[in-house]
């Protein structure tokens, strides 16, 4: 324990997925905050702006390039677009970036200008850059220097399917991807569809088919099957504050049946902390994974049409953003994974 | 309006539908309630169980029995096995039976023995039954004397698909259709599963691919296709009182495009009171048809992947239960379809 | 039925109590909507930015002078401030105006000025307008030109203590009102503290012994009294999209029995239609009002303390604003007073 | 660390206060979880209930009996009236037993069978019992053998006052408490009142003047004033899932300032870990304590009417149950007091 703690600055801390790193490190052994940032709210204490953390985190938001030279890791919890600048500093100042954000998570820059709409003003970063859902990349994570947070919905969708398609049990066809978010995942920026009133009793689809999410899932669901891959995406805005449910619909090849892919889902998980395999018969629910790093996962069939059915849940401000990039943190210093992280989910 | 009013018995009036048919009928301009039943409260004040319906029906609930011979039209809201009874009971008194139950849904016995796990006590009564959706079987409904009124996520499904369906526009294939239902859609029995500190902020599927809806919604679909379609149906339990959202995909046949399929569904409703075809660009939402009897419906298109998404918005208790009960009624009584019927869904 | 339509006008017919006067005016038999203003969205369709009411009212958003001259009632749903010039040009064109916002409530200059900021411009416009509870100042309101509809709050306080007061049984001292409203009390308007995460799973106090309902509350309770009352007014942001609930606290004088104040309830309101006094022992609940023009009154003693505790309940939106707006003006223009407001509070 | 962790038992477990003690003693350092117990659930494993424990606390549910031998400290969470045994057999191993129900809270008798119907079985145990609220009673919890943990809305009030009533600043007279709890409150056992459609978008008052946490608010207030002191309480069910928000209303005595109040409050507590004062001007919300022992306390005035309104917030399941409860372990173990119980409140 006397290892000296790992130097944490976050850049976008008012942000939710900041505030969350914050949360998160205020309590793990062997990390510690030592700056935060905000274009918002520069000058201002954190707790000023949230007071659930008066007497925890009282730290004054600064400016962001004044932080990265006083870090080893720099957290990046920002809007798409902005990354790069920060992340060519962090490499100068040798501390690791981790993007929470979405401009290191496509590795073909097609892709990218086509989903995003720009271009890459730094090309050469992205060579650096892992993306880096754990359970999946491990051994890449430990070497990285710009470690891509992945998005709340792809992990969902990746962890849900990587076992049934590593086992080769699904026919060809698109995949179908039914997620549900809640309200915490569009963020603290004020819409009027995140009102109150308007979102409270309320559910929709939104940005059915067009999510920016969509080449995210695609890349890793193609790069695990060694294969392109095609998935209809539709996310729904859920009145809850936190978690996700994705409901995956995909094929069972014939000759395939549910036991042999439900086995491989459990030999898949079995080792790992943070996957946990419902029983038979059981449904995932995102109850039992807030302020958690959990990713729950239910299989279901439906053998009239062959339809393997899998539900996955995470809360997408843990697991699916910073939970995971504390989980990378972790891997890429060369702790226990599962570090500052073994939060119980709370029954309610 | 010197017309003598439809007298109506309610026999299940304590449960959610039950009590959703009073709320409609107190104010229909021509149907007055004149009897209101419950096993569970009989002899009680209706108001004291719905202390909301205080000054406005606080009638005493009596047995079953003692109501059909005063009715004009008597509505069953109960679970299923037990109206076929009351259906008969109804027709040696004249009385149209409207069903919000099960039992006359299905058209094939073998299909409800394997669903619901009986087997019809009277199979002469179903002959007398139909299925009774208005938009797809407005002629049918208006002589029959046993009203099937369909389930609340059949209705939403259905309403959803028949114009894609009628004008040939869809790829064979199985249809996936994930739903998502308000609390009530679970009934007024306390279950841990809907208990408040276990339902609120959580959200999970349930019965996937074995709820009883399911066969109801492949035989209108089939009906509508002049061919089996087989469907794989996912409901989810949501976190608010009222509404469902069905979200469903299907792959459009080759060279079928998107604006077409959009303008058979605005024409196909054009005339249709209750559904409401939402512009191009927009989401329906189940806010937007609380406490109506609207259906509201979006189309949306992944043409990367050919999928026509379909989401439609009912509420559950109204169009999928009551609501679309009177509507039913109005027609079967000869009065103007949306008699007592026009009510505004809040903005919140 | 041939008497034509009175014909209506809203100005702020985009805000939230500008949007439930459409919502009831769309089925009132005896009064038609011919024209909506909006500030923000002139120009556009109401069911552009409030798609439930597509196909319902899809009226274009004009200026508000435009509209004036049309109508016969206007009713004005404005922040405070800007009521005068709009009540003065409907004077001049002989259109009712009801005010729901705050500008002609307090008699007395100086406590407007105190608590608003700002003095009146044309003084000699309050002469004519009347604080509008129907229940207590009904003769005044049938030939009102100008119609103060009351707060939200104040409504809920008038009506829970009128009977108390006017029977004289409490002892002198500070009334103590604790008040808990549903977010559409705080507006269309977008907050940080509106705003869903925010919101949800949240409960607070606000503006502490300052919010501006508590010189319009002493008004109101001091001319039931005949001598000045003082009370101290804490509001709390409920997390419901409706209703409020007040608790009262007052203490009885020595020798008055609950029994005798229960009984003078039951009495003052027997004959309201809109004033529900519930049963001993049962809890008034904004449940059973809401969408309704109900105010359910529950009374409560602590006899260790000899404290009446009131609980009075209402829709914010409905009796604390539009519902209660238009039973003014069914009084003012000599309809039945309920007429159009007979809406059946759900049960869910 | 080498010390040995100490040995807990929890009977009741499958409560949620008893489930909250699991999920917060299965990360504390210095405590281990050695055996959980429940009536209703014996021979089940924890994690089938709650799944939100799989993996973390998989215990099987033993009899009651059987596991205090092998403890150093039993938690009980149990309903009124069943407690004396246990305490009797902890004694009797040398167990500390920590009572999360009632039994041994009130000191007089009298009280205890006038509020809950009862007498003591085993008076003599009554005697060992001490009332443990750690800031107001810290050194007599440090020997006590049975410790009486205080109920949630008691708690909050005690804390809330305190400082003024020692200060001597309160006029006399009956204090008002206006509490609103979330609905885990009422616990787990369901109930018409706290299924989700009748709870959800609903709020009333409950039980008014006549709970049993009355006897048990006033008997604190009065041992710190050293006089006996009358509350009116009336607690009401808010729609969430936790946290208590109480709003106490009491008459500065002439001549007291507020400043001073204020001071005196931040001086009470300017060393208490678990309180924290909010500056002034601010609010205290029961959303910034969720999850955390914290207890929030905001202070305002009335000046007009002299009234002090303090608002005090806390997690009902943290700070008003196992929270406590734990830190009441700490304190009578030797343990540092917030040992376990560093959690961060979530923002959302």
């Amino acid at each position: 324990m006397t290892k000296e703690k790992i130097k944490c600055g976050i850049i976008g801390a008012t942000g939710y997925a900041g505030v969350e790193l914050v949360r998160i490190l205020s309590t793990h052994p062997q990390a510690e905050i030592v700056a935060v940032s905000s274009v918002s709210f520069e000058g201002q204490q954190l707790s000023d702006i949230y007071p659930n953390l008066r007497g925890i985190c009282d730290m004054t938001l600064e400016g962001a390039d004044e932080i990265i030279p006083r870090c080893d890791v720099i957290f990046g919890s920002l809007p798409h677009g902005l990354s790069e600048p920060f992340a060519e500093k962090c490499l100068s100042h040798c501390a690791v970036f981790i993007d929470l954000g979405a401009d290191f998570r496509l590795h073909n820059e097609e892709d990218y200008s086509e989903w995003y709409g720009k271009r890459y003003e730094h090309p050469e970063l992205h060579n650096e850059a892992v993306y880096a859902i754990p359970e999946l990349y491990r051994d890449e994570i430990k070497g990285a220097e710009i470690i891509a947070n992945p998005g709340c919905y792809p992990t969902s969708v990746a962890l849900g399917l990587a076992p049934a398609i590593r086992g080769g049990y699904l026919e060809k066809g698109t995949v179908i991807v039914d997620s549900k978010s809640g309200v915490t995942g569009a963020g603290r920026s004020l819409t009027q569809g995140t009102h109150y009133p308007d979102t409270n009793e309320a559910f929709a689809a939104y940005k059915a088919g067009v999510h920016r999410h969509t080449p995210e899932i695609e890349q890793t669901l193609s790069e695990i099957a060694g294969e392109e891959m095609k998935v209809t995406f539709v996310p729904h805005l859920l009145p809850v504050n936190r978690g996700i449910e994705s409901s995956i619909y995909v094929k069972l090849r014939d000759g395939v049946s549910f036991d042999e892919v439900y086995a491989a889902y459990a030999a898949a998980y079995e080792n790992e902390l943070f996957v946990r395999v419902q029983p038979k018969g059981s449904y995932a629910n995102l109850k039992n994974v807030r302020m958690s790093n959990y990713c729950d996962i239910s299989l279901h069939f439906d053998k009239r049409t062959n339809m393997l059915i899998v539900s996955s849940c995470i809360d997408n401000m843990v697991k699916g953003a910073a939970g995971q990039a504390i989980q990378n943190m972790n891997l890429r210093f060369g702790l226990e994974e599962s570090c500052g992280l073994d939060f119980v989910p709370p029954a309610f």
